[in-house]
């Protein structure tokens, strides 16, 4: 029985999220038909991130066992003949019994996507959160700022969570312009649930002169959810990079 | 009663093409059940470009009468709130009674897309034909230039149609490559059914060696749709532009 590790991307438009809901399927439940379609085995897929409903990846880690001798090499080709369209592996590697997608994830990388236009888009409407206002960028990079270290995120968990500690690292937040969209790359040992999306609304809120230059601090520490801005849309977040 | 010429774009991979058909919503529809919802009129809506299944269009014209008094330049919005979200209003103008957006129109653009990738890509794959060997675009591009003209396009056109002359002009057949995608850049006074895709299937099959240097201009005087090349997939082709 081998420890198998895979990289996967999936348009997360038609999920309801990694894990199944009683009204949607699944990326983990996918993942797992295709497995018994291709090797014939029953596996549980297990994931380093419990992405949301509507949530993209270009980089998420995967892990399950497998005993069937195929080579490495052709993992991905196998599988992805046994997965819908909107799921892609990329690479398969072997790594040791003691490997765990979620639990050994070093830094988690997300991107978020803002389109500052008033023009409905068919096609970079569903990869991305489109805004008609006017958007203050520079003040948004300033305040992003503030995030970056190791911080108590409780004002940008969502309320309906069990996760025990708060606190979490960020190793980088970016905010930049590029033509007429504004990209969010963020990086952290670890995320609270709907963590990145709430951070986006709050900037959002900021840049759009809701609240005033030197909210974030205040936000921070005063750790009630209930002061920082609104969850983004999921269309807008991808999930690239999970590192170990 | 005023004539309305509007620029549509849409994603065209849930739907059976401009028309509707038994088993898929047509884009024509989506629009009139749009104009009825909006403004309480049944209309038909007529369209320059009758797409196929799966094909996309960034300027679609289409055109329609109206008798509510809404000014102009908010017809976009309103039926934008009434149309799901794979299909976009982008402008609305008056035009003379004497306007038809199919019969009127004099130059159509298309644009072709192709990815060279061994790597199935979730969200690429959706507006491309991705395709894992090597293509001598040097070649493709050579043998497009003889297309170029006016010309009798019988061999690109679909055997199972009935329009009376296969005579077309083709103003521009330009082959790029950009990165890893090849984008093909066709600009004609009218296309016949599935001629871009016919055309592109072809230079394919010359790009890969199937087809020797010079097939294409033996293909063309053949008149047999026999000699030309696969019809490439609808989902890498985009109505750009019609101009009048």
């Amino acid at each position: 029985m081998r420890n198998i590790k895979l990289t996967i991307s999936y348009d997360g438009t038609g999920y309801s999220g990694w894990q199944a809901q009683t009204n949607g399927r699944g990326v983990q439940t996918e993942l797992e038909t295709a497995i018994e379609k291709a090797f014939g085995e029953k596996r549980r897929v297990a994931g380093a991130s419990r992405t949301d409903a509507g949530v993209h990846a270009k980089g998420q880690v995967v892990d399950f066992k497998l005993s069937a001798p195929i080579p490495f090499e052709r993992i991905p080709h196998a599988l992805n003949a046994a997965l819908p369209a909107t799921i892609a592996v990329i690479k398969a590697e072997k790594v040791p019994p003691s490997f765990n997608s979620q639990h050994k994830a070093k830094v988690k990388s997300y991107r978020y996507h803002i389109v500052n236009s008033a023009q409905r888009d068919p096609f970079g409407d569903r990869y991305s959160w489109r805004l008609q206002y006017e958007l203050n960028v520079t003040l948004m990079k300033k305040e992003a700022k503030w995030l970056v270290g190791k911080h108590d995120f409780k004002s940008f968990q969502a309320s309906d969570t069990r996760e025990r500690s708060s606190v979490r690292t960020i190793y980088k937040l970016d905010v930049r312009k590029k033509g007429n969209a504004i990209i969010f790359d963020i990086a952290a040992n670890g995320f609270l649930y709907n963590m990145v999306r709430n951070i986006v609304g709050t900037l959002v809120d900021i840049g759009r002169g809701y609240s005033p230059a030197g909210s974030m601090k205040r936000i921070l520490a005063a750790k009630d959810r209930k002061l920082a801005g609104p969850t983004a849309p999921a269309r807008g977040l991808f999930l690239i990079e999970v590192k170990y």
